[in-house]
């Protein structure tokens, strides 16, 4: 198959992210076998359904690393209490033939684990039109509208955005990464036409963005109503709703930044299935928090949130005491482990640290208060307010970290401790946490670097 | 002599600053002689003038340690390029027995010294009213205002206030210090009616304050012509001017805290008669430049200009490199030796340098540039824009320093260096300049630390 206005690298980038056949054909296979379980249950209950397959599978835009697949089935004449409340028992029942893992994310659903595949199933109202109710009621219709709107020739346009968007970060629309869905990667295709022209005007956008791909929005209205997205992508299916609600100014720029630098050189690098790193010729001092905890019981969105909190917290901490915080990060396996870090120009200081002081306008007890206690730590003197110095209380950063954690072991749990790496020794790290170290601190990607 | 409202402190002040009988005796003796001589030879020119003593001499106000005094030549008849090119000849013929310098400031003047006394006679032109020209004629009238207002009781208060501004570090109007003016302390001894009135009010100011003594000022029309003063005096004597426009913010500031310590605890050390030092606890490090000069080739004013810019520009260029300045002060003896000194929390730094690079809303060149030079150095990551870090290229202050010098020679002299002063170790530097650095940066002022 050959496609228009495409390159040499982005052919040899779709050889290796598009499915197999064989890839495919399992997937299907694994599609019937569900449906037919599904079928044949809840017909036997009297319920009034339909089965389709959702997502990218159904789309055809799916990566070949992806092993998974959403079927949803719509039962029709019930009402969202009894999809929120009573539904999985009868889908549960269908499958007990299969290993299931009830989940629930803004609904409830169920993960079929098959042969490495995840299916996910989910019960939802069938609708003649995208409900205004849950967000799930509108995934058949992005469904359909993508599948109306996709060739092979465009479906592999947006397998090469998708891609693009996982290689630089930028993928994902979760709480803790902010950026760009799937959904996201095929609607911006669909609007400037194709993976090139996508790059060619995401280079192009500024700190405010609309995007219409059926021309049908409201520019001001979703402006008043979305006051804090940078990026507003009208959905095709609802057109008061921002598809690209969940962007963040960061990941919006640093889809800018990575779009200019691919234009200006065009490199395998910046797709996910190449995505490298390249070591940093200095490495700094890091603080990392390392613990212990059943993260597995919880939501893995909280946990991320939690570690995202704490990891700026400290860094925070470490600022207040006079450290040079460079990057701040955070990791979880979603299983028992979990760690934020924090790397430093330095992790001792030296010397003296200096006070702010009240000014002359202030009140005379805060101006003696002040000056006492200068006086017996250290010294004084008079710029346009009072200023103080004193020997430093904590000279170094590991020593923040403890002192930190003892205050905050709520917010991560109790069994946890402070860890300083220097020179890039990560001997006393557990083996999991080592390549999100190696990644995070002593690396950059290789397509920020292959300049 | 007893007057109303006085504290101990402020007698016990006024015994040890007042003139002595035998002082004021001797003043006035030279006094006699050098009008005498004035008005003998003078009047052999045929020139019509009128001879008046002014300044604090003349108006009661004189402290101990001052043995000066102002005499006026009041020329009738003459024009003012006459009194600006023609009037020093006279005076030197009719001063050729007493020993005399020439000077200039806004307008020429002769300085006798006599046996420890210093005489300035100024020419200026007879006027029935204050002159609109140089400020020179402007002096007689400020002396016959104070001198109606002030009896024995009011002088001594103003001596108060004097030693107060003195005594704090904010007494002279010159350019390097921005400070009150002994003209200033009398008008705001008639205008609040005594010493402790005066450091009453003056605790009560804020950022803008507006002292009327014979309320006749427009205020609004003042508040527009001196836009940058945060201290507005109305002039008695010229209404339209604001004869507070010497003062800086920082003064009045200065002047506004150590009201407010004085008034929560009186003491001698706020008087510069007993101006005492106190120790810090702690001795921060100091880089000092020491230079040698012909400096007494120039007006002080200049001199002590330059070494306020240059010590500015040190502190800041220090900060750039990453130190903390605590404090910058300069010093010269008007004579030869002249120093510039940063107190700094650490003269030495360890550790990476953080660099702020371009966001992504630059162009690709700007973005690339930072990329690969960063990459080249030290290290690189993605924020909110692009961040670098690389191992720091000056540690030492005193390489800073050297560095600066170098670069920074025409501004001092052509014979300065650089010395690195640890834990108060002062053997390195030239005698005169040890006081100076002990007390700028070893030391607070006791009214200070007297609480």
């Amino acid at each position: 198959m050959s496609c228009p206005g495409r390159g040499p690298i982005e052919e040899r980038v779709l050889e290796a992210i598009r499915p197999t056949e064989i890839q495919l054909r399992l997937l299907s296979r694994a599609y019937d076998l569900i449906r037919r379980a599904l079928e044949r249950s809840l017909a036997a209950h009297g319920l009034d359904f339909v089965i389709e397959p959702e997502g990218s599978f159904a789309k055809g835009t799916l990566l070949r690393d992806r092993w998974e697949m959403d079927v949803f089935v719509l039962f029709k004449g019930v009402d969202e209490r009894w999809v929120l409340s009573e539904s999985l028992g009868p889908l549960r029942e269908a499958l007990q033939g299969f290993p299931v893992i009830s989940k629930f994310s803004e609904h409830p659903y169920l993960t079929v684990s098959l042969m490495g595949m995840e299916i996910d199933v989910v019960p939802a109202i069938y609708a003649e039109r995208p409900s205004t109710g849950l967000g799930v009621g509108r995934t058949p219709f992005h469904t359909r509208y993508v599948r109306s709107k996709l060739d092979n020739c465009m479906a592999d346009e947006v397998r090469l955005l998708k891609s693009f968007l996982k290689g630089i970060g930028a993928y994902g629309a979760e709480t803790h990464v902010r950026g760009f869905s799937g959904y996201m990667a095929e609607l911006l295709t669909i609007a400037y036409g194709s993976f090139r022209a996508a790059v060619k005007a995401m280079s192009e956008w500024t700190r405010r963005v609309f995007v219409d791909p059926e021309r049908i929005g409201n520019r001001e209205e979703l402006e008043r109503r979305y006051p804090e997205s940078p990026l507003i992508v009208v959905d095709p299916v609802d057109p008061m709703r921002n598809a690209a609600a969940a962007v963040s100014e960061d990941k919006l720029a640093l889809a800018v930044l990575a779009s200019k630098l691919y234009l200006h050189r065009p490199s395998l690098s910046f797709f996910h299935a190449f995505a490298d790193r390249v070591e940093l010729r200095q490495r700094p001092p890091v603080i990392v928090i390392v613990c212990n905890g059943k993260y597995y019981e919880e939501p893995p969105e909280g946990v991320w949130g939690r570690l995202s909190r704490a990891s700026r917290m400290l860094a925070k901490e470490l600022e207040a005491w006079g450290f040079t915080p460079l990057k701040a990060s955070y990791f979880t396996d979603e299983g028992s482990l979990a760690a934020i870090g924090v790397s430093l120009a330095s992790d001792r200081l030296e010397g003296l640290e200096v006070l702010r002081g009240p000014d002359a306008w202030t009140d005379v007890e805060n101006i003696r208060a002040f000056i006492g206690k200068r006086l017996e730590e250290g010294g004084l003197w008079i710029g346009d307010r009072l200023y103080g110095f004193r020997g430093r209380r904590l000279t170094e950063a590991g020593s923040v970290a403890r002192s930190w954690l003892a205050a905050h072991s709520k917010l991560l749990g109790d069994t946890c401790r402070a860890v300083s790496i220097s020179g890039g020794d990560l001997s006393g790290i557990p083996g999991p946490l080592r390549e999100w170290l190696w990644k995070e601190f002593y690396t950059v990607p290789s397509w920020l670097a292959g300049l």
